[in-house]
């Protein structure tokens, strides 16, 4: 599925200044810090500027804040409990709408148009996703048709859009570095 | 970081008939529900045979077993509270122990010898991976120097061992099968 854009991908490489937030929808129905703690990691560790978040316990923030401060990088939190605002900025501002869902149209079959996109809004649903938002999304996407994890889709819908550039990314100056190793554990201070 | 082989996953394609089963560690000690559901379900819909669990909640292998007989396949969860049993019974049978965690090397610079691998198990430690499972790994691999998730790490991993084409992956005879669309959700009844 990726052999075929090879030469774009490497012209992307060095044009497209790429900006990528991620909202996720529906936690005021169901309560679940863990799953949003994956969520706003994930989407830190693989290079989205900001997520927004209806509504959480104050230590999401906490926790992402400590992160940031330990291992580098200037990622936010942003809590706002309006989707339809959220959805409506990005619009104005010419983002581009993904929403992430197991009934869209396979991921593989809109990459070459994802990775022309400069600005994203990454939408990941609860099970209570209002059908508003398929049609407000400019791409319903499926990572695979089969039910798994949004933590999961996001991850490889992040991965696929930078074609793999973001596991190289560099967080900055941090407190903690890690040096990748064979076996075992070498983390610096710095 | 996948263009350079492009060939070479061609020939995969019709050539290697690749077997890959998930390891989760940690269980005993971190009661967590949503992560196994998640890890359970990922592996199943990006193409694992087998979930190998330490310990859980009757309802884990039922809610899979309800997701088989929903959406179709044989995706197994195997209950075996010696991680260290499965690790030599996978090695006994020629299968490559990867061991995911943010201290290991770039999986981007392991890929190659990863994609040529036919028989896998992939291990997904929690907060207290024993010291050992760095050591009896044949690889220790990092998605990301970065704190993030193991749902994640794991999906990453399994989609680019298998070149994207799990994306694609049919799951036979099921009760349910989503047809992809531009907006909305359509599903057919076998």
């Amino acid at each position: 599925m990726q052999s075929a854009d090879a030469p774009r991908r490497m012209w992307f490489r060095t044009q497209v200044e790429r900006n990528i937030r991620v909202l996720r929808l529906g936690q005021r129905y169901v309560r679940d810090d863990r799953t949003l703690t994956h969520l706003c990691l994930v989407s830190r560790a693989l290079g989205a500027e900001a997520i927004y978040l209806q509504d959480v316990e104050k230590d999401i923030p906490n926790t992402v804040e400590e992160v940031n401060a330990t291992w580098g990088g200037d990622f936010r939190v942003v809590i706002d409990p309006s989707w339809q605002k959220v959805i409506r900025e990005a619009k104005a501002e010419g983002r581009k709408v993904v929403h992430l869902t197991m009934y869209g149209v396979p991921l593989q079959d809109r990459l070459r148009e994802l990775r022309a996109e400069k600005k994203l809004l990454v939408v990941v649903g609860g099970p209570k996703v209002p059908g508003r938002v398929y049609h407000e999304a400019d791409y319903n996407i499926a990572v695979t048709s089969q039910p798994h994890s949004e933590i999961a889709a996001l991850a490889i819908v992040l991965h696929e859009i930078q074609s793999g550039e973001e596991l190289k990314r560099d967080f900055g100056k941090s407190v903690l570095r890690i040096v990748p190793t064979e076996k075992g554990k070498r983390v610096i201070r710095n």
